[in-house]
């Protein structure tokens, strides 16, 4: 029957405006960092200047003095509100303040509490403390073997089964270590043809939302509600609930507008800071972060990455891949970073023998977490690279020789998970096609040299827990989509509207989309790693179609024929006798899928939906500056179909060019685990004319059934493969190889002179 | 299966503390008085001066000549923002601010804005008007035939089917004529032995929230949000969406806690000229009334009832009953009260033939709608009276009298619908066995005379549309319920979280209650006439229903047995393994019932349920003051069976003592329209020393099958049979008929003395 279908479908594929366009950019739009309460105090953070030290006293009587200041806070004063203040993700390893010892320059020590920002902030600079310093670890390999211990005990989050194993684990500074092995490895490297072996490593960069860090929480009666700047609403409250002992529905988390996440406003952040502050002055407690100290709060994480293959007959029989990543001072979700992207660390290719070991690591620098990508970039970065070393040394064109090797559908994954709806294939092709591989290519004379490269990546879907969605009907046929997702930039309120008006019949733009308020909206696990589309489109196609369905029945339970054309507000009116009433339909997605074994690695169903992306670039080297133009750019990614092509098209260039300042000069100088560059005068983002001259963003062809309307998410797909795809056609130019990131015009041109010496 | 049933039962039944407790008297609830934003601007409202006039010009310059004046605002100015700026439940009569005429003293006919409250009150003062009067018609009885038309044609809301033929109706005060006819009257009066005619007056009153309205209206992006102390959060949404010509979606109307209600504050109070002003000036805009102006905001109907019965061999064999309700000038819900309660004029008795006449008047007095029993309460003043007199005149006990007249289950009242659940004669017998009736009483002597009466009452229920709730299960087993019931101190919260409680078997405390906001919590048609728990109560048992059924389905998708001891948190943890997830049941209940048909006034399904009331009391009259102390109040109600017997209690004391208010002083008196005691220091409400001596409240053994685990509605069933039980006793006492209410000091001692005489 139709009697909900008065208007004609096609809400799905249509690049409907963003729904929140006109009140971001007219000033209407509220973020945190406005709200103002009464008798609210403001904050300031002292953060310790030693990378490693057990504290020996902290000084806060001369900031206490200051007039306006309302109490200074010390780790020791948490304890009175939480008794054990430690949270994390997957480790519960990192303090509310620093307790006994600090681990990272930066690290929260002592906080002022005023009715003043200003004052708060000058009277921080009269604390001191005394530390005795222990000595420190930086690097990720070196953490490996170092005497330097960041944590004297490992504590893993007590509800993953599969970090049981590593509960209680001492002078370790490895917090856990994914092995997969398939096939035989060494038996492929002793049969092949040729064996290649690099090492490759990529530096520690920031998220750098524009809106910084911000919390405000507000004590209630037996109640807490804490207003952030989130990517994961629902975790944040269990998390605080968890810290204080408390029922959930005793703490409230609002998120309004967010300026920008990437993965650095997931998990707990300044939310049990506030929280412990709140409960012990009973007065809202904000605390705003400066852009600076975002870079000692979360960041990217530092890899280096072995990759040894095994080449007969142009096939690659055998690979093994060791990662190490950088995680800081602490775990947060760095050891899922480990294991989740660990075992696509063989990239998309089939190969029948394949080891791999990654290893998630504390070291004394700032915390590392999930940043766009979720750690695919820097596998990406390296396979991608390697496949373009192997093919030159075979002298086979790198397209055909991935051409040779692409991992195929139905073909088995490395944990042995055969892919399903992967267009990895129809990805590289749409690029090569794009480029005009097979035609010549100018690579220029004199000082100016072009060259050309490409890469493609892919990733499974972190998909934890699940994603539930309200969607209510009014009486006049306008509706609400009650959803925990956060929109942070990346469109989800518009795609998420469209998915309703689709299901339901009516405009997207008579959707009105309600902001994630733990107290409203139901649980999302979190918003991060691309799966809203898939996970909460699901869920929010289900409320829909929950909607739908009582609709039908009310439309039947009114006499109406099937295919009468009455829309809901009619419905409504003929029921009740005016403008009354609501329908509500609920919707609760829970992937299919299976987490890999602990013990082997393996999993026959590793990921509800995968992920791919590529990227080619034509680009102009100046030999005398060691300058990189990115002349041409063109990505390409399976989304399945797009929802909103338009939002999709912005997606991929928005990863793309976050992922060029990666590549090419975003980099945390450090002095002794100090960090150099902490501003934006020193650290540099890309600019307009970073961008490249000419971008293209491809979707191909593609579906992927289990998703909403055949959808799937896209947020990072275009970020696989800028880093090797730059570094490739660098090679293809001036014939140098740099195996590191960021390749900074210093570093090309250093590698350059040392070709030509 | 009992996996869900780790907890006794036992919720429903148990006297839970109400849930809001702790926080009401420790000064955390919220209200909107408290509520102040940025930006807000204060208002203060120029009244009319005169009951009656058109206006002929009005003069704002001195007051936007106070410094600190924003602007005032005129009828006019309304216009800009809505043209056609008409509201009203049942007519769509009443303007935003006035318009051309003024209709009632105290009627809202300019504004001043102002950053500073007291600015605006100053500033007001300043406002001069000029009227050209109009004769004005203040008793309901001369509204019938006065030259003096309070409304030139008549607007009822075009969605009531029931009220269109009286669209356009000109010259008229009558703006609504309920009739209803039963069996031959006249043809019972000829045969009868006695013939009884009586006429009985009340007087108007006021609801004395002790809360007064409030408020606050906040522009947004193409949205606005009311912030109200309001019964009827979903009816304001669509009220003012209508108004505006918007979707509902783009209106958030939030209820915090709400200071009493009693009727006040349902449908449109303060509601439409916040959002006006919000809209015209761009900012937000609060409006707080005084304790004075609520008298010129809503009030309850004057009343005149002309009841005349004839009797043959002591049973009632014919009843007409013509009821003129005193609508003042604006119709509000007045017409429904006319109509909903007029068709059980007759009272609960069982009489063959009845005529009603129940008449919706307009006057030049401050409009009246519903106060705490929608009419009832006039209703049983006069038949109750009415049927002591007659008793008395038959020489036959009053109490036997009632026996041998009552309705009986399964017997049809007035509009045919056969009597069920309705435990009329157990409420009689129970009062009757609490006061010894049978036993001889004391009249005493000398100056203090004693007397006993007895009066009960009925009432249908009002339930026009539906109610929604949902219910949300955390990973930890807490739970959220959405409702837009407000809790304005009946105590609903705790009894709706009770049901919640009984049927997932968990602790009621453990079910936090999200209050009113119509961008959270689905629609309920409002918080009045004692619907909400049998209506919201049955939403509320069925979403809970279903959250327990999603997870018996997840026990049993988990291969738990049935049976097994599985509270929601191990549910949930052994799905996800960890905290996370949550279950989303949503219930929505629309009762069965018919209205009368608008031709005959008949139905044979009239109500959901009926709500029975009745009271006793023995007084102490002294005859040389007239005052009348209260010695024993004794209540009795069929509630069917109580979710929370404490609550029930205090419901019916404080029923009973609002209604003794009253009977026995409570009056708006008037000079020329103009109220003149509208204050505290001269408007008297009950005060300690007014209390009965003595009060029992008694809940009959009964139950409602319809009902949520057999209960329904109680908070008027005590105001039902107070007036009459009282003056039954005067009668009683000193045997002297007082017909007219209020029963005050100064009437009773002018009939002695006139009986005397």
């Amino acid at each position: 029957m139709n009697v909900m279908r008065p208007m004609p479908a096609g809400q799905v594929g249509r690049s409907v405006p963003r729904l929140e366009a006109r009140e971001k950019v007219t000033g209407r739009a509220d973020y945190v960092h406005n709200l103002v309460v009464p008798g609210m105090l403001y904050t300031k953070v002292f953060r310790s200047t030693v990378p490693h030290g057990r504290i020996v006293s902290i000084d806060t009587s001369a900031a206490e003095a200051v007039e306006g200041v309302y109490r200074v806070v010390t780790g020791e004063d948490i304890r009175k509100v939480v008794p054990e203040p430690y949270y994390g993700p997957a480790f519960h390893d990192q303090p509310v303040l620093a307790l006994d010892k600090v681990r990272h320059v930066g690290e929260p020590v002592a906080v002022v509490l005023a009715e003043d920002p200003y004052v708060a902030a000058e009277a921080v600079q009269l604390i001191t403390a005394e530390y005795e310093e222990l000595e420190p670890v930086f690097d990720e390999v070196e953490a490996v073997t170092s005497r330097a211990v960041v944590h004297e005990v490992l504590k893993p989050a007590g509800t993953f089964p599969d970090l049981k194993h590593l509960v209680g684990r001492r002078d370790t500074n490895v917090a856990l270590d994914y092995q997969l092995r398939r096939g035989d490895v060494d038996a492929a490297f002793a049969a092949a043809d040729r064996v290649f072996e690099h090492e490759f490593r990529t530096q520690q960069t920031m998220h750098t939302p524009l809106e910084p860090m911000v919390s405000l929480a507000i004590p209630g009666h037996e109640s807490l509600t804490i207003h952030t700047a989130s990517q994961s609403p629902s975790f944040v409250r269990i998390e605080i609930a968890r810290l204080l002992g408390w029922p959930e529905n005793r703490v409230r988390v609002v998120v309004p507008h967010l300026g920008g996440g990437f993965g650095a406003k997931l998990y707990i952040k300044l939310e049990a800071l506030v929280a412990c502050l709140a409960l012990l002055v009973r007065r809202p407690v904000k605390l705003s972060l400066t852009m600076e100290e975002q870079f000692y709060t979360i960041s990217k994480h530092a890899s280096t990455f072995r990759i040894r293959s095994s080449v007969k007959d142009g096939k690659i029989t055998g690979r093994r891949c060791e990662v190490f990543w950088n995680g800081g001072a602490y775990a947060d979700i760095g050891p899922r970073v480990t294991q989740k992207s660990g075992f696509t660390a063989p990239g998309p290719y089939d190969i029948d023998n394949v080891s791999i070991d990654s290893y998630a690591l504390y070291t004394n620098r700032p915390p590392a977490g999930a940043l766009r990508g979720f750690g695919i970039p820097q596998l990406v970065w390296a396979y991608e690279s390697h496949t373009d070393l192997i093919a030159r040394e075979l002298e086979i064109d790198p397209v055909e020789f991935r051409r040779n090797n692409i991992l195929r559908e139905g073909r088995e994954q490395a944990t042995g998970t055969a892919m399903k709806d992967a267009a990895i294939e129809a990805v590289l092709e749409d690029i090569v096609a794009r480029m005009d591989w097979s035609k010549p290519f100018d690579r220029g004379t004199g000082p100016l040299r072009r060259g050309r490269g490409i890469a493609i990546g892919f990733k499974a879907s972190i998909s934890p827990t699940t994603s539930v969605a309200i969607v209510n009907v009014y009486g006049d046929g306008s509706s609400s989509l009650y959803l925990s997702t956060v929109d942070m930039g990346q469109g989800s309120d518009t795609a998420m509207a469209q998915i309703v008006g689709e299901t339901l019949g009516i405009e997207t733009e008579n959707v009105k989309v309600i902001h994630p308020d733990t107290d409203v909206t139901p649980y999302d696990m979190a918003t991060l790693g691309s799966r809203s589309t898939f996970h909460m489109g699901n869920a929010v196609k289900l409320a829909a179609q929950h909607a739908r369905d009582q609709l039908d029945a009310l439309a039947r339970s009114l006499g109406l024929p099937p295919g009468t054309n009455y829309g809901p507000k009619d419905l409504f009116k003929k029921k009740y006798g005016m403008q009354a009433g609501n329908i509500v339909g609920v919707g609760s997605y829970i992937p299919d899928y299976k987490s890999p074994d602990p013990a082997t690695g393996l999993s026959d169903n590793v990921t509800p939906f995968w992920m791919i992306g590529g990227t080619g670039v034509e680009i102009e080297v100046d030999t005398e500056t060691g300058h990189v133009r990115i002349l041409r750019m063109v990505n390409a990614v399976d989304c399945g179909r797009p929802l909103n092509p338009k939002i999709v098209e912005t997606q991929l260039s928005g990863a793309a060019l976050m992922q060029l300042g990666f590549t090419l000069f975003e980099n945390m100088e450090y002095d002794n685990g100090q960090v150099t560059n902490a501003s934006f005068a020193d650290y540099k983002i890309p600019g307009i004319h970073d961008l490249p001259a000419r971008i293209e963003n491809d979707i191909v062809e593609a579906e992927q059934k289990s998703g909403p309307y055949g959808a799937k998410g896209v947020g990072e797909s275009a970020t696989f493969g800028v880093s090797p795809a730059i570094a490739n056609a660098i090679h293809d130019a001036v014939g140098v190889r740099l195996t590191e990131m960021p390749l900074t015009p210093e570093a090309v041109f250093r590698a350059i002179r040392a070709q030509k010496g």
